[in-house]
């Protein structure tokens, strides 16, 4: 749409099929020579303003009992896939607390401090998750009886604020530098792969807003954990934002699911902040 | 040599060759038949005391400089070889904190608890050693975006103090509910493997405390954190204790090693200790 796929995006194969995205855009009738110019098929200019309808992906609305969502921002994450911290091995019984180099301690202290963290910058409202979730000792090392020298996890952190995750980058290396002091062991972050939020605009939501409430529509404002075609519009300078139905069941799996009411009242609400846009100022300020 | 090997230790298969140790002991010449009567070949009164010299398989003397360890207990151990956290897996992006079951900051948590009493029982004076030396995501279920409903881990803590064990052993149950109470997360800690601790004779080590200072041996008063034969006759009512020599790199390994002098030194702790038992009435009260 944007002009925005390159030369990897466009030759990568497939994980299954090996084909290219290329390949199965050409299959169907694309006009990859246009495609691969990088000129857009449409400006952003062209957008007054940009909603997209969608389920849920978390169980937020189910546990504050709302139909419908307005979002307020696309969370980016960064992620470390691998981060390394690497102590001491040694035997269980015959070394003591202060001659210890324990791997799996300076992980679990790292955690806690970031859980501490996260809990305190969510108190100064701040938009944040935090999550590791694979954890592994080495099985070809480690033991019951052993001190653990290394462990291997991972660290994901996503917010709708680029501020947000630039700061908990930093906060993430002062306590693994602190830990590594205190503990006598070293922690190897690697390089994260990052991928930027997007803002929903203010003027669009308070539209939204505007709407459920003159529909009789109970809604929660809220930002999107996952990842959304609308983050690409926003990105792109199209105001933009979206309305979440009710389901905690993920997508695109085989339990996504939601009750019918539901769905009519998330498009009650799409329906009528479209043509509220429609006829208002609060759109596209560069809109040709 | 107590008449203490039962059926399961005579007619275990071993894990390579398959023989038992009954067929292996009967391969050396032992009458089997007195050994599977129970009728113990030495009676503890037989003994008046028992000083075992061995190196030590811990950095403590290395790192305080002293070539002899006498040894004041040998730790008795509690091993959970499989505590399981149950929490709630989900989406990384899409569930706030408030809605987590987080089972990997539960753990976590849990470890940096106990962490912080065994810090506290070493300043009171017990004597404690705690390790997790493993700790797993289920490769089948985790991933970097997904929050972790599940990770197994281990937990061995070593004491020469039974009643120490008991009580870490209970701090573990407490601090497991409240965790358990406050995440949402359930532990399965599973039934422990536990081996007695032994205490050495506080007159046998003194008595070689005087021996090492009239010869001005420099030496630590030190638990051994590894098993030892002495641990039997500990336990069987003869007054024991051992000397241990110093070196870092194990035992039972190729890289074990120590300067002959420190060998020396220990032997001349062992031999000044027995001559001095000998003659002494600091021995197994019950001899005949």
């Amino acid at each position: 749409m944007f002009g925005l796929l390159g030369e990897t995006d466009l030759t990568s194969p497939h994980r299954d099929s090996g084909a290219t995205l290329s390949e199965q855009m050409s299959a169907c009738g694309v006009d990859m020579g246009r495609i691969e110019s990088g000129k857009p098929v449409r400006r952003p200019d062209d957008f007054h303003a940009w909603v997209e309808l969608h389920i849920e992906q978390g169980p937020v609305l189910i546990a504050k009992e709302k139909p419908v969502g307005i979002v307020t921002g696309i969370r980016g994450n960064v992620r470390h896939r691998r981060v390394v911290c690497r102590g001491q091995p040694a035997h269980s019984g015959a070394v003591p607390r202060w001659l210890r180099h324990d791997a799996v301690l300076a992980m679990s202290e790292l955690l806690m401090r970031l859980d501490e963290h996260w809990r305190i910058l969510l108190a100064w409202g701040e938009d944040l998750v935090f999550t590791t979730g694979i954890v592994e000792t080495d099985p070809q090392e480690h033991a019951v009886s052993r001190v653990p020298g290394q462990v291997t996890f991972a660290i994901e952190y996503r917010s709708q604020d680029k501020k947000t995750l630039e700061n908990f980058g930093k906060l993430l290396e002062t306590e693994c530098d602190k830990i590594a002091a205190e503990r006598g062991v070293a922690f190897e972050l690697g390089s994260p792969v990052k991928t930027e939020p997007a803002r929903m605009s203010d003027d669009l939501i308070a539209l939204a807003e505007d709407q459920a409430r003159a529909a009789e529509i109970d809604y929660e404002v809220m930002p999107s954990g996952a990842g959304h075609d609308t983050a690409v519009f926003a990105n792109a300078g199209v105001p933009a934002t979206m309305v979440f139905v009710r389901n905690d069941k993920g997508s695109h799996n085989p339990d996504e699911r939601m009750d019918m009411d539901d769905f009519y009242t998330g498009t009650e609400v799409l329906a009528r902040t479209l043509i509220a846009a429609a006829s208002s100022d609060e759109g596209n300020e560069n809109e040709r």
